[in-house]
């Protein structure tokens, strides 16, 4: 029996542009981890946050990482308890799912603690119940990538579907260094919307996943877009249109914002392609006065992992 | 050189509850006919209307066969015209796409008049162009599935996906005797929708789409609904409740209305239970005091084509 575990998860790109709510893909080289301890009391305690670039609640039930532990201490009837430490290491409210990846990780350090550890994919509820604390709303589009790595589209009933993809494609996503929280990205959201840009974008999501299966780059092309929500957001995130401009310019097969914002990704073909249009994204960035980091990762990216256990 | 040819399309799903105006699959058994011959005026004539339920215009611009025509004539810069002979099959406004058929059959009997007949794909722009006349909007999910036969996704720059279905599908579509034109049941659509039934239905075309490529009959099951128009077009269907019911109580994959209504298909595993739907759906639109006709069509059917040229 394991005492103590520790688990990192990727960070993520929610929504992919193309599949509001119901897209993501685990990003490789940036991420959160949770050390998760067992203690005799049936409950769940935070000890610390550690690297948090900006407060996070210490209560458990407004924590997602603490409420996923705490969900799946309650779901499956445990006669112990755990206590979180996190280690943070994506930036608050980036657009890159740390929320998410706090949870993600901290289930994957207590499965290590259980008698006979559960599959990842069932550790997904519990996540997203730890999720459900920092959106108030339960979307698995960052919670699935980060836990079973790659392109991943969530279906009804929570069953999670890994989408193909095609050799040789890199993701560039550029994060810029201020904070842009969900809620507030949810706002613009309110005004209901006109009957054509849906249209439409059921056309593109539709075609993109066929070009998944495909590993059709040209249709990925045409289709990794967002028509619907890219409007109403992109006035919250100074310099967007540059910088999604510089992407395209640079290759990209399709650019949009990452999650809620205000990161901003876009999928190339071939590594060098990519980090040409990383700098190009950064010094759209400056232009718009906003520093920014970039990350390049190689598509499917990893997912989650449990580090050690003792 | 052919004077004279005569096609034949089927009619058509679209829509197919999931994915509006981007979806649509053929269907066997029920189409319209079109006989077309050259003529020595560089224009398009319309002879004769037969078998129509209602009256169709005679005038060029407004009949969508003959559009359709117009459009291939034009555009391939043809040094002679159409007289054009429409026989009908469908009924009027039924939501089985009946005004693209015309067109579909059009062009194809047209295409056999050429010197060089172009493929089946290529004729879809000027099909469309037709079709443009009833709609007054650019849809091809009738067009492309009479053309091209199975269940065929419309992608950017009128590209066109066939997706692969798993074997022993069947369709029932059942046609209630009265005419709902499209521009009526545009109507309802005006009104802005809210996002949430925007992302589910988001979620399940992108699911269904990967459940055609996967085979999977189970995802199909809980992904083939239409919880955006469906809700908004059904008042206008007397009875559609309790015939959906009636389909999915009778072991339907899924059920909803076909192109903009009246009729109602549902998709099932088997012929024997496809018939046996198509009598309860027949029934339940009797319970509301419509008469009704039931098609059963194996999956894929088969698109349109050329009975004869001389």
């Amino acid at each position: 029996m394991k005492n103590r575990a520790q688990a990192f998860s990727p960070a993520s790109v929610g929504n992919v542009g193309v599949g509001f709510d119901c897209l993501g893909h685990a990003i490789g080289g940036i991420g959160d981890r949770a050390l998760v301890e067992r203690i005799e009391l049936k409950r769940t305690e935070i000890l610390a946050i550690e690297g948090a670039d900006h407060a996070l609640p210490m209560e458990v039930h407004l924590n997602t990482a603490a409420r996923a532990l705490e969900s799946m201490r309650v779901h499956l009837n445990l006669d112990f308890g755990f206590r979180l430490t996190l280690k943070k290491g994506i930036p608050f409210a980036s657009g890159l799912g740390g929320s998410a990846a706090s949870a993600s990780a901290a289930v994957i350090a207590a499965n290590a603690l259980l008698k006979t550890p559960l599959k990842f994919k069932e550790l997904y509820r519990f996540a997203l119940d730890g999720e459900e604390a920092a959106s108030n709303s339960r979307h698995g589009d960052n919670v699935a990538p980060q836990l079973l790595g790659g392109l991943v589209l969530i279906a009804p009933d929570e069953r999670l579907i890994r989408l193909p993809l095609p050799p040789g494609l890199y993701a560039t996503v550029v994060h810029p260094d201020f904070a842009l929280e969900t809620k507030r990205a949810r706002e613009p959201l309110k005004v209901p919307f006109d009957l054509h840009p849906i249209i439409d974008q059921l056309g593109l999501l539709a075609c993109f996943v066929s070009a998944c299966y495909q590993g059709d780059i040209e249709l990925m092309r045409d289709t990794l877009r967002d028509g619907l929500i890219e409007p109403r957001r992109a006035p919250l995130i100074p310099g967007f249109y540059a910088v999604k401009q510089a992407a395209l310019d640079t290759g990209a097969i399709g650019s949009s914002i990452s999650g809620a914002g205000p990161s901003v990704f876009a999928w190339y073909l071939g590594e060098r392609s990519a980090r040409v249009g990383a700098d190009a994204m950064v010094q759209a960035f400056a232009q718009a006065s906003l520093r920014a980091d970039a990350f390049v990762t190689e598509m499917p990216a990893a997912g989650a992992y449990l580090e050690w256990a003792e």
